[in-house]
């Protein structure tokens, strides 16, 4: 089969490798319908993440068909619709046990993509299947189920649940890319009164007050005063990190009032500074996370309710089975400012 | 009346000043009949609180007599016995309306020894007394009640409860001063599996076993060793910060295992580092905070049923109405090593 793979930092080709099958009983191997490109891909090829060792196939998102499973599998079969999460879980582990899959002790976690091959390939081995595959109803269309691999769960979880947005609130989301939009989107669940999003690139922030944000903040603006102006000068209930600089979190935690609430979303590669010198006096709460997907049966409930439509997202299409559909789903993803891109989807055109 | 006046940095003195009266009409006089020292004392004396001006009489804990009470006052009366809670609350505000009285806006918060005349003194005037008074009940003396003006709610509520301890978690408290003494006597009460105390000083490590701790760590000693091996290697479920610099801050970030919480109590005069390239994928909660002093009816409560004994905290008794009582009170609180020294008491010898 073809796949992408990483040959080291700014090294990647989509080149033929051998099929996947199954290793472990608990495996299953999916045939890739649709897949896409997340933020962190690029961090990977620019050597950010050296856990991923040069030969690793990327890519943590998809949906497509099982096509085999191990003998240890019993919920699913060959035929199978499925939505391939970024966690992996054992389902055994203290972790799995309560809930928080992505600190899987048991050999899942964020793993596809990074400790085994991923998903941006013509097909991906899964371990745990039982675990951490999601079958998908009818009504979900691949590209709207393909957001819900990574972006969605994390954006729901780890800015909007962790930073406990409520009715009436006052939400500030940092950074306006894929993922800032997401906590935009799924803030949208809870009802907060203001949502002010901040971004350099006006394009991201016009995105931004068509998914909900009614507060834009843009270069030059003073994203304090705009936030104060909202909430008679105390500063915002929730402030959502979505960037991964030590800038835009110390931003968060300046714009945050007295008792509210940082989450930070994210992925960093340096330390911030902590004012604790001003902050221990100020009851905030500051959360970290990696996503669990947990909240991945909500999440694909609502959309196929119609309440959440995560195919917005997706502004650019490419052909998995074309020999350049990879190199340019990953020219036109890398360049957000010129192309415009949100996510992109690459889909096998013929089954 | 006699009060102890701080005249700028390094310079306090007992001396003669006017007696309080009532103000407004939501104002008490009390009579002080127990005093105490907090550790932000010593930090207003160093210079440390700039917000203190000098000529402002210090003490923010006290236990004592309602001698007056303004026309506004319907909840207490002359001869009430009161503690005087180092929060006052306006109980109007956006902040007081959600229990949250530490963050105060209509002219509470912490104000006694801080913005207003404080405790140390044989009189006292409580702003919004209704709401910032607690009439105590007979079977707790003023020794324990006293405790309550300050280090049980902000142990209890800073520490435990803001770093949900639980049943059978793992709980580490660095700084074994009074106010982590206290986590650990009310980390108790949700009978956590283990309590690690760490300090450099023994004799306050042997104060945190005799209040329940059940493993110390002491100078040269490993506290992330410690910790690992009650945890399987994981780490706290819950780390208490409960000495205010950079490094034990940072300490409890590193001793927290993924998913824990990190509950900061210590009062910090500077910036500490928050490896955010290590914890955004740790799933960590980082709190902070001045005390509500919400728990302080449960506190009350708890005492005088027996559940908790505060008193055992008080290790030195000195006179308030002897001439040098406050100046012999303040040098045995300063110098805690040479002393040992936890909390001590002034009362009133004659009513």
């Amino acid at each position: 089969m073809k796949a992408l793979v990483y040959h080291g930092p700014g090294r990647r080709s989509w080149e033929d490798v051998p099929d996947p099958s199954v290793a472990e009983p608990s495996d299953a191997v999916v045939r890739v319908d649709a897949v896409t490109i997340c933020g962190t891909d690029l961090h990977i090829l620019k050597g950010d993440v050296p856990e991923v060792k040069p030969g690793r196939v990327l890519g943590h998102e998809a949906v497509g068909t099982v096509t085999a499973t191990g003998d240890g599998v019993s919920t699913l079969k060959a035929g199978d619709r499925v939505l391939v999460s970024c966690i992996s879980a054992c389902g055994r582990c203290r972790y799995c046990r309560t809930g928080s899959y992505g600190q899987c002790l048991g050999g899942g976690g964020w793993i596809l993509g990074h400790l085994v091959d991923g998903t941006q390939a013509e097909y991906v081995r899964v371990p745990f299947a039982d675990t951490s595959l999601h079958r998908l109803p009818e009504s979900v269309s691949d590209e709207a189920a393909l957001m819900l691999a990574d972006i969605l769960p994390t954006a729901y979880e780890v800015g909007v649940l962790n930073g406990r947005v409520r009715p009436g609130g006052t939400v500030v989301v940092v950074g306006a890319g894929p993922i800032g939009l997401a906590v935009v989107m799924t803030a949208r669940l809870f009802t907060p009164g203001h949502i002010v999003a901040v971004d350099l690139a006006p394009a991201r922030l016009e995105a931004a007050r068509r998914l909900g944000a009614d507060v834009l903040v843009g270069p030059g603006d003073d994203a304090a005063a705009a936030v104060a102006a909202l909430t008679d000068g105390l500063g915002a209930d929730v402030a959502v990190e979505a960037v991964g600089v030590p800038e835009t979190f110390e931003l968060c935690a300046r714009l945050v009032r007295p008792g509210g609430h940082v989450a930070n979303v994210g992925v960093h590669g340096a330390p911030a500074t902590l004012h604790l010198e001003q902050l221990w006096i100020r009851n905030v709460t500051i959360t970290t996370g990696l996503v669990d997907t947990f909240s991945t049966p909500d999440l694909l409930a609502m959309v196929a309710a119609g309440r959440l439509d995560p195919g917005a997202f997706v502004t650019h299409r490419f052909a998995l089975d074309a020999p350049d559909g990879m190199d340019a789903a990953y020219a036109t993803f890398a360049d957000p400012l010129a192309t415009g891109a949100l996510k992109v989807v690459l889909s096998r055109a013929t089954a």
